[in-house]
């Protein structure tokens, strides 16, 4: 019952709570098992699986309306966030998602409300650490976890759409800033941050070539230590040189990968 | 008497006319004398400057909307148009502006108008051939004129912000895309196309360094012709290689200047 009143109040209280016409959608990216995975919402009435998203409070900012849905799904704060495209066309809506659940709930909802006119929305993508996300399902989903991105399933309204964005935008980003900051662990080996490179860029990449053009940047630390319980020629440790690496990430610098 | 009905109409029906909260903003860039130049508005009442800009109607796409304000702006239809960010910021909608503005008309406006309201924009940019505008003022300007890029006045709410991260979107793009179809003549020597690539990056190239690169990326074809009127060492006239610039253009090429 306290779930159904907290439906209800949105859809009561939302036009008055809510920036009219505008909602925020998050692809939330984590590195796991050499593989991308991004985290995706399943919805109770209609099975459909989607992004995790929100709407904007009135006097909120954009950016802090999209950190809050982040929170609220992960746990996380701190995290790295970026806005990467506005999704605006007209038929992106999807009323018969909101007029189905609030049926299947029991609430009544007037065909003028505001939940059923059209949104754009502001897409944001995130990576995260995955060891310390504890994924958290919203009001109106069952289930909230990890998919591998060559396994993602059809999402709803235009989420694939937004998904697949989200990662050209990466794709082009590798190839003039530093990426891995927020995805590896603090200490990790040449062939784990290649494995992320490759997973991002979705294609195999040439030993030697990666490990001499990501030595150029000097983004990396080279630590004494070398990987613990590997038998055989135990490859050594790395650590970002966070430093650099931030400096990487304001100036950009010439890749391509 | 025509154009106070145009603007009380918009006070008076855009709430039913247009989505709420939601404006567009367009950065129109031009190539003119070797300078990067941008088109802005002189506001009719406040005597500041801005960026051309509208809002989006209930079933218009929001790149529709760009479209409209950038034809309605230049004359000029089939530009090339790019959204670069949105801006969500709760205190960079400018309630005085209006109010004055309609003070001015003589036009009464409610508190509670729409246009009154919170408005996030979403920003594009335009590429254009600066020969072929011809500016036109909107219902609340009285100017509208190309502006050096080193000669950009203070702009009203955000729009140097919105000016600048476009700016800063065309510099990272240049790096990994051809840019240049929408600003030269058909037919352009070296030396023109270098100025443009320095004009938008802000810096000085070395010409031949210039010259190498540029012609890697295939997107170039080198004509039988040499600029006339040129007494000394005419320079060869070049033009775009349209299909490979468009293939460069959609897979992206490893650059950097």
């Amino acid at each position: 019952m306290a779930l159904k009143r907290n439906i209800e109040s949105i859809v009561v209280n939302g036009a008055s709570m809510f920036l009219p016409s505008v909602s925020v959608d998050c692809v939330i990216f984590g590195f796991h098992d050499n593989e991308m995975k991004v985290l995706l919402l399943q919805m109770k009435h209609t099975d459909e699986y989607g992004l995790p998203g929100g709407f904007v409070l009135k006097d909120e900012a954009l950016d802090a309306a999209a950190t809050r849905v982040l929170q609220e799904r992960t746990g996380l704060t701190d995290i790295f966030l970026q806005q990467f495209a506005t999704f605006g066309e007209p038929k992106r809506s999807d009323k018969k998602f909101h007029l189905k659940a609030m049926k299947k709930e029991g609430i009544t909802i007037d065909k003028n409300n505001w939940l059923l006119q059209r949104f754009i929305t502001v897409g944001y993508y995130a990576l995260v650490d995955f060891s310390k996300v504890i994924p958290k399902i919203d009001e109106l989903s069952i289930g909230c976890s990890w998919f591998h991105l060559q396994n993602v399933p059809t999402l709803m309204m235009d989420h694939n759409l937004i998904l697949n964005k989200a990662l050209e935008t990466m794709q082009q980003q590798i190839n003039h800033q530093p990426i891995g900051y927020n995805l590896l662990p603090q200490k990790f080996t040449m062939p784990e941050l290649q494995k992320l490179y490759e997973a991002i860029l979705n294609k195999k990449l040439d030993r030697r070539n990666f490990q001499r053009k990501i030595l150029v940047y000097g983004i990396l630390k080279k630590l004494k230590e070398v990987k613990q319980g590997v038998a055989h020629k135990a490859p050594f440790l790395y650590s970002f040189d966070i430093k650099k690496y931030n400096q990487a990430l304001k100036n950009g610098y010439t890749g391509g990968w």
